[in-house]
């Protein structure tokens, strides 16, 4: 089975075990919404990809840390859009969920996916608790405070940026994540990941400015604009198009060069190379897909 | 050490490390404000004396356990007060998180307080990652959809309303969750102490339901009047002040009768027949601490 589906099963399970009984309706038909049909579900195809690399020693705790993570992920798309922080009005080229539904309903689904994503792993970690509890932990660690994605959306409000921490948090957080806790599920150690996640961290930031930048709406599935909209530092404005995209390319080489040995190593490496051979300030937009 | 101060010392130290190296200041000031000076503490309270009654067999994880429950609460009631749901401007006596920072700010508060509750146990967990996995999986049962506090909340966005399941997911949800971790964490079984959880939750329902309609909103340290107001079912408009105040004494009875037999079964049923004894229609409301 190719990592998708994998994934996509994974987060069906999550999702129908919040349904048993005879749940709230509105609030479990959003739940689904806010997960489905998905974006390119990059997080947790990264960590899928560090997890073979690595062995793929447990599958099934792989796909639930997936899983997690990509709800993880949802959880906080749902919130950022909330009128309160960018008051989005479509997400992955539908409504998004405040809008749709309501939002107490959009407050309510960013919380309870954030459980489910604790949720998935718990479950799933029954046959291994102390390997399930590492990976609860890197979770835990990268969505709150200080250092996770609760973090990097709090420097928002603060007036004096901190911008390495908040970009890192911000963006770099789930990424680390997503190497961490491949490697951890496979049996590996988590800390020689966290280059690798940081690094695809940075250059999917420089990349979604070059979206921001330059893509339109209907391609985006979102609104464009935003960072100049809301005065949020970008590396297109910092660098120009072409200087973004030899500093990605930089990134990314950065990148391979860090990840560690193992038997899997030569395609992860590929991997990682394969979106940087094909950008150029042209076609680099459209060949990052939309979230 | 009494059990207030074990479960406010372990409470400072989760907040302690949310602030950890150099987050964004004013999120770190909102989480600590959100949980301190705390109300009467009573779900944490109940897990500790639960706990107790067992042997108090590893106290270290009960503290995490009781921190992490009491967290979870005061999340939920950041985003209960938020304007899109009660829009409340005072809790314990002071303003809402909303009210005192901002909206961004109470949302990821609320965020940040739900990650931190998982991570506080899953720190404390590593010395005994089964029980831990355990633990947090009845705190994420009881917290996410489809049984748990954000169920609860989900309810009040449907129209047709299934009142059972809305009183045992937004109030009893977290009682259950108090007596069962408190067992689990002292090496006992979840299942027998789930009674005794859901019937304190209900005499605290109507207990609630008795300030409620009773106290003013100086006693209570927020707005009164919230059911009337908002059109909730309420156990003082149906069934009056007395028959809600024999109501009480009748759950409190039954939560006894409930009790497992354990090493201090005694005691605990002492701490649950003390409020009831004091129970009469004029000093109801100002026996039982505010929130």
């Amino acid at each position: 089975m190719d990592f998708r589906q994998r994934i996509d099963d994974a987060i069906a399970k999550a999702i129908a075990h919040g349904q048993l009984g005879t749940p709230p309706k509105r609030l479990a038909t959003a739940l689904e919404y806010a997960v489905t049909p998905g974006g390119a579900r990059i997080r947790p195809t990264i960590l899928m990809s560090v997890a073979a690399a690595c062995g793929d020693r447990d599958p099934k705790l792989a796909n639930a840390a997936a899983a997690a993570l990509e709800i993880m992920h949802c959880a906080s798309l749902v919130h950022d859009d909330l009128p309160c922080f960018d008051d989005a009005p479509i997400r992955r080229g539908k409504p998004t969920v405040h809008r749709k539904f309501s939002q107490p309903i959009a407050v309510l689904t960013g919380d309870s996916l954030i459980v489910m994503a604790f949720e998935v792993l718990i479950r799933a970690g029954v046959s291994n608790p102390s390997t399930a509890l590492q990976l609860l932990g890197i979770l835990s660690c990268r969505t709150g405070m200080p250092y996770g994605i609760c973090a990097g959306q709090g420097w928002e409000s603060e007036a004096q940026v901190d911008l390495s921490a908040y970009h890192m948090a911000k963006t770099g957080a789930l990424f680390v994540a997503a190497t961490q806790m491949g490697a951890v599920a496979s049996g590996q150690e988590a800390e020689p990941w966290t280059e690798l996640g940081a690094r695809i961290g940075e250059a999917f930031q420089v990349a979604d400015d070059l979206r921001d930048a330059l893509c339109d709406e209907d391609t985006l599935g979102k609104p464009t604009g935003q960072d100049e909209a809301h005065a949020r530092p970008n590396a297109v404005t910092q660098f120009g198009v072409e200087g973004a995209v030899s500093r990605l390319k930089d990134i990314l080489g950065g990148a391979i060069a860090s990840i560690p040995a193992c038997e899997g190593e030569a395609e992860l490496a590929e991997m990682v190379r394969k979106p940087a051979e094909r950008l150029n300030p042209v076609t680099a937009p459209r060949t990052i897909p939309g979230e």
